[in-house]
C-alpha cells in the first residue's frame, strides 16, 4: 500500500490492483462470514477512507443477521460504529488528512439537505443510517465513510478511544432519544424501562440534567445490579407483572415525568404508558417491529407526550465536550475485548448476553 | 331576591327561602330535561355565583347524556361554557364584584396546586373540567363558579359578548390541543382531520402563525366548504378512503408538519400516523373512548412526537388580547340562535348537525 | 387597635390587647435596632402569621441599612427569608394550619394577575419583594406573609432546616437569574464574576446541569478557594486588571457560554461583555446602582443576549425536589449561627466578610 | 467565452486570457467607481460563480464607502444580495449546475464547523458576511460565491425574482434579529423603533405571528406612513422627544413585549430601554458604531433580555416556504429601478431616501 493513500482525485487514478482486506460479512438470514473483501475506494469527493482501529457490535447488527432489517442486503460488511485513523480523503475534503484520528458517527449527514438544516441528520436525504446497513461498514480494516466532514469527528488530544466507541452509537441513542426527547430536568422522575446497553447509555446521561429519581426497570435482577452501580435511585423487577403497581407505589401515585423506553416490544411501550404522570414524556428508543395499543382512552386528556427518534446524532459536539470535562465514564459500558480476528466470538459473546453479562464488547483492529 | 346579591359569609348566612331557576338537567341516559332548580349558592369563600347572559352546547354535552361520562352523575345541570354577570362573590373573592361581566372558562383552576404553578389547569387538583360534569354549570340561570379569581376573565369594554362565548372552551381547544402542541410555525403544512366545530376552531387559531398550507380532510363536503371560507388553503374528502394518498400527492410525497386530530376515533388518529413527515407532529384533540393502534414499526424512526391534552385554558389571557386586535372572527362559527327556555329545540338542532348544519349554537338566558 | 384586624380568623379571634415581640428595626439611613414591636396580625383573608424558627441576613438587607433602597421606610422590620410555624391564618387560607412548618419564599405572589399567571411572581402586581422592604420582615419572632398560599411551602417531613433557609432567595436567586436565564448546558463553559454568597449560589446551582468548565472569577483568593471546593473548575483573580486575557488563554480563545454577573457594579458587568463567545448570554444577578456601557459597537453582531431578572422563586418546587435527592447541599453557605437577639452581632458578622468569611449566617428565633 | 463555464478542476485548468466583466468599486473612504474587472473565477472546489440577474444596495454599503468598516479594503466590488443564474461550479458541488436559478444568501456557510451545527451562519469560520464585504460581491455582472451548497438556494419555478432579493439579506434580518429575537407573539405589543427599509422587513415579517400591536416610532411622517399601509397598527413621530411617554400613554402604562431596534444609535437604543415591559426583550438590529447606556440600575430587576444578532439567514428555508404561500409581498419595499449601468444613479437616489423617498432599489444586471 505504498502511496495511494493520499488526496484522490478518483477521475484521475489509474487503474490500480484491488487491494484486500479482512471484514465481517452478512451473508443472508442467519449466515455471516469474517472473509476477505476488497478494500474500499473513495468513491465521492466528499468521502474519506478509514482504517479501523476500534468498533463495536450493536444489537440492531444482531436484527441484520436474523434477516429483519430489509435494507440490508446479503454481501454487506456489517458495523456502524468506531474509531479510526484517516486513509486518504475525496477532492472536496478539507477538513481531514491522512493520518488524522477520527470519531465515525452511525449516521452520515451532506449536511445540507432540508433535513441536516434542521439538525435531523437521521433523515439526511442523502445519508442517514446507511453505514453497516446500505452500504458497507465498520466491522473491517478500512471504511468508506460518506459526507466525511459532516459524519467524522476529530479525536482530541489524550482522549480515551474506547471511550469514544460509545459515542459513535450508544450514548448518543440514549442520550437524543431518551433523555433530550423526555425532557429530563433537574429534581424530575424518570423510568427506564430496559436495563440493556442502550437503556444503560439512557442511565448515564440521564444524570447530566439531575433527575431526583431514576428507576430501572428490568426482567433481570443483575442488569438492575448494575443500573444501581450506575446511578438508578431505585429498581423494579417486572418480572411478576406488576411493575405499574410497584412504581405507582414509589412516586405516591404520581407516575413519572418521563418514561423512557428501551426495550422495543409493545408489552414495555404500554408498560411506559401505564406509568407516565399527567405532562410527561414516554421517549420511546426501542426499535418496533410489530404496532401498538395506544390506550388513547385513557390518555387522550393526559397531557402527555410520546415521541420517537432515530438518533441524529447531533449531541456529539456536546457530548465529546462532557467526555472531556470527566463527568461520564462511558468505558463503564465496556465488557469485554476481542481482536478484529475474533469477531465471530464476540457476536457469540455478545449474542449470548445473558449468559456472559455482555453489555459492549471492544473489537480492536 | 332583595339584598342577597353581594358578598356572603355563608357560615353566618341566616337560613333564607331556598330560591329556583330554570335549567337543563341530565336525568340518566337518553334522558333530560330543562326544568325547576335550586338557585346555586356560595360554598367555599373563593366561589362566585354568575347569572348566565350566554351559553352554548359542546359536543361533550351530548356525550354526557348518551350515558358515555361517568364522572357525570344524573342530576346534574350540563354546561361548561359562557358569559355572564357576576350575582355574588364569597368571602376571599376581592378580583371580582357584583355586577361585573365575565367569561366563564371551562376549566376551573386553584391557581396553587402543582399542576396550576405548571399551567396546567386541566389537571388542577380541586378543579380541572369539573363544570358541568362533576358540578352544576351553565346552562341555567345561574352558575357557581369554584376559584372564581382564577376561572373567571373580566369581560373587556365594548367586546362582543357572542364571540367571548366561543373563547370559554372551543377556540382554546382548538388552540391549545392543536395548534400549539402541534407547534404550527409561519410556513409549515398543516393537515386537520374533521371539520366540525372544533376542527374549524383549529383552523381559526392555526392562521395566528402563517402556515404555508392548512388541509382540512372531512367526509363532508359543506363543512370542507365552510373550511375553505374559514381559510383552508385545500380540501380533502376521507370518504373513498384515500385520503393518505392524496394529500401525499399534494405534499410532493412528504407529508405535512402538524397533523390535528379532531375527531376522536381510531380511523382518523390512524389516517394522521400515514399523513405525518419526518420531525412532525400529530396533536391530538379529539375524545377516544377506545385504543388506536399506533404503527411503531413504521414510526420509530420518524422522529415525531404524538400529543394529548385536555385543554388547560391557559391561552385565555393571549385569546383575548387577539379578539381585542380584530385579528380572529369566533363569531363565523355561530350558527343558530336560542333562548333559554328554547333549549331542548337548541340541542335538537345541535345533535343533528349533518340535517341543520349547526356549528356552534348561541343560548341567551 | 379595635377594627384593623378585618377579616381574621373569625373562630378564634376575640379582642385581645396588643401583643409584643423581638425585632430587627431599620431606624433609617445608617441606624438600626433590636426592639420590641407589635406582634403582626391577619390583615387580609389570605394573609398567615408566621412563627419564625430560623432566618437569615441578605446582602440587600445591608443596601437598606445604608439608606440605598427608597422603597424601605424607616421603622420597617428587615428580612426576607426564613423558615417557620404558622401561627394563624386568613379565613380564604385552607392549604395550611396552625402548627404547619413553611418555608418563607423572599416574593410573594398572589397567583392570579397577569405576571403570576405567567410565572413572573417578581412582578405580582400586589406582591413580589416586598418582605423586609415594603412590608415588614422575617427578622423578628413572627411575621405576616401575604398571598400565604401562593408564597409558602410546606416542609417536607425530614427536611433540613437551615438547608431550606437557603431555598427562601439565595438559591434560587443564583439559579433563575445566573443559571437558568444563562442556558447552562451539558458540556458548556460558564463563567462567574463575583464569588460572594450569591455568585457561589450560581456555582452550585450550575452543576444541575454538567457544565463542562466553571470558571470562578474573584478579588479574593479566599473565596476563589472556596469555589474551587464548591466545584468550580478553574479561578482567575481579576485584581491585575486582566481576567479577560486570563480566561480567554483558558478557553482557546473561543470565550464563554454564559457569563454570570454576581456583582452588580459596571466593571464586572463590562467585564462579562469581555468574555463572551458568540452565541452566548450574559446573565445579571447583581443589583445595580448605576448604568453601564453597553459596547454594542463590538456586540451588535455576536448574536448574544443580556439577561435581568429579579427573582421569581418559581423555581422553588424545582429545588425542593432536588434538596429531597440530595443532588445539592446548600447547608455549604452557611458559615455562622446566631440567636435572634444576638442579630445585631450577626449583622456585624456579615457585614465584615473580609474578615469573618462570614458567607450565610442563620439567626435562630 | 467557450467553455470554461462547466464543472472546472482549477488545479488542471490551463492558464486562459484573463475576461473582464463591469462591477461597482469601493476606492476608498469616500470613493466609488464602476468600472471594468477581471471576471470571478472557481478558487475552492466548493465555489460556485453566479451570472447576476438581479442586485440591490443595502445601508451597509453606504457605511463601507464612507470608510465605516475596516474588514472592507478599497479595490473591493460591493453587494452581498442578488438573484443569478450559475455559470460554472467548483468539482465538490453537485447540488447546482450551470445555468440554474438561484438566491444568493448575504451569509457565507460552510455548513460543518461548530457555528454552522448550530445553525449560527453568521458566524461560520470560513465565512460569515464576506460577501462585498472582505471577498467581492453581486454588484457586478458574476460573483464567486463560496461554500455554494449552503450558500445558495435554487429559485423555486415561477416565484418573483424581485421578491426574491429582499431575502438575501432584509428579509431575514428583520425577521431574525428583530422578529425571531424579539418572541413575537400572537396578541403581543411590539414597537419597531425606525421605519427604514430594515424597520419595514421586521413590520412585514412581525406579522407571521399575529401580534396585536404594532407601533412604528420614526422622526419621519412620510415613513410612518408607509408603516401604516404595511400593518402597524399605531405610530409615533418622536422628533418632540417624547416618543416613550407617548408610547406609554398608548399601551396603558404598560409598556411593549418586544421593542425591535432598527436605526443603530445610542438615541433609539436607550428609547428602547423606556419602552419595555416587565419579562420583554429588546431586539437590537442596527449596526452601532459607539457604545450606548445600559441603564441597569433601572433594569436589573426588569426581567427583560437584549438581543444581538448578525443575520444567520438561517430562515431563509422558512420565508421560501412564507413566500409561495403569498402571505407577504416583499416587493411593497421596492422603490426604484435601474440597469447595472446607470448603478451610480442607483447609489445616488438610495443615498438621498430623504427626497427620493427610496428604500429598495433593484438594480438589473
Amino acid at each position: 500500500m505504498p502511496d495511494d493513500a493520499h488526496v484522490i482525485d478518483p477521475k484521475a487514478a489509474a487503474p490500480i490492483a484491488v487491494q484486500t482486506m479482512k471484514a465481517f460479512v452478512y451473508k443472508g438470514s442467519g449466515q455471516r462470514a469474517f472473509e476477505d473483501h476488497a478494500k474500499p475506494r473513495i468513491i465521492d469527493a466528499t468521502d474519506a477512507i478509514v482504517k479501523i482501529t476500534k468498533t463495536t457490535i450493536c444489537g440492531t447488527d444482531l436484527h441484520i443477521l436474523k434477516g429483519d432489517v430489509p435494507t440490508c442486503a446479503p454481501g454487506r460488511i456489517l458495523g456502524h460504529e468506531g474509531v479510526g485513523v484517516i486513509d486518504s480523503v475525496g477532492a472536496a475534503v478539507t477538513a481531514f488528512k491522512p493520518g488524522d484520528r477520527v470519531l465515525i458517527s452511525c449516521v452520515s449527514a451532506c449536511g445540507k439537505c432540508e433535513y441536516c438544516r434542521q439538525g435531523m441528520f437521521s433523515h439526511c436525504l442523502t445519508g442517514g443510517w446507511i453505514l453497516g446497513n446500505q452500504i458497507d461498514g465498520t466491522q473491517a480494516e478500512f471504511v468508506r465513510t460518506p459526507h466525511a466532514e459532516t459524519s467524522l469527528y476529530p479525536i482530541p488530544q489524550g482522549a480515551d478511544e474506547e471511550a469514544l466507541v460509545m459515542l459513535s452509537d450508544i450514548l448518543p441513542t440514549g442520550f437524543e432519544c431518551g433523555v433530550l426527547n423526555g425532557k429530563v430536568a433537574p429534581g424530575a422522575t424518570v423510568a427506564i424501562v430496559g436495563s440493556g446497553p442502550v437503556g444503560l447509555a439512557a442511565l448515564l446521561t440521564a444524570q447530566f440534567y439531575s433527575p431526583g429519581r431514576i428507576i430501572m426497570i428490568d426482567l433481570d435482577d443483575g442488569r438492575l445490579e448494575i443500573a444501581k452501580r450506575f446511578g438508578a435511585t431505585d429498581t423494579i423487577n417486572s418480572r411478576d407483572g406488576k411493575a405499574a403497581e410497584a412504581l405507582m407505589k414509589l412516586t405516591g401515585g404520581r407516575g413519572v415525568d418521563a418514561a423512557i423506553e428501551a426495550v422495543g416490544i409493545p408489552a414495555t411501550f404500554e408498560l411506559c404508558e401505564d406509568l407516565i404522570a399527567p405532562g410527561g414524556v414516554i421517549a420511546n428508543i426501542g426499535v418496533h417491529g410489530v404496532p401498538v395499543s395506544l390506550h388513547l382512552e385513557r390518555l387522550w386528556d393526559r397531557n402527555i407526550a410520546i415521541t420517537t427518534r432515530l438518533v441524529d446524532t447531533s449531541s456529539t459536539p456536546m457530548l465529546l465536550k462532557i467526555l472531556a470535562s470527566k463527568k461520564i465514564d462511558p468505558t463503564k459500558l465496556i465488557t469485554h475485548h476481542f481482536k478484529l480476528h475474533q469477531i465471530l466470538a464476540a457476536y457469540e459473546t455478545f449474542d449470548n448476553a445473558a449468559e456472559t453479562h455482555a453489555l459492549k464488547v471492544i473489537i480492536e483492529a
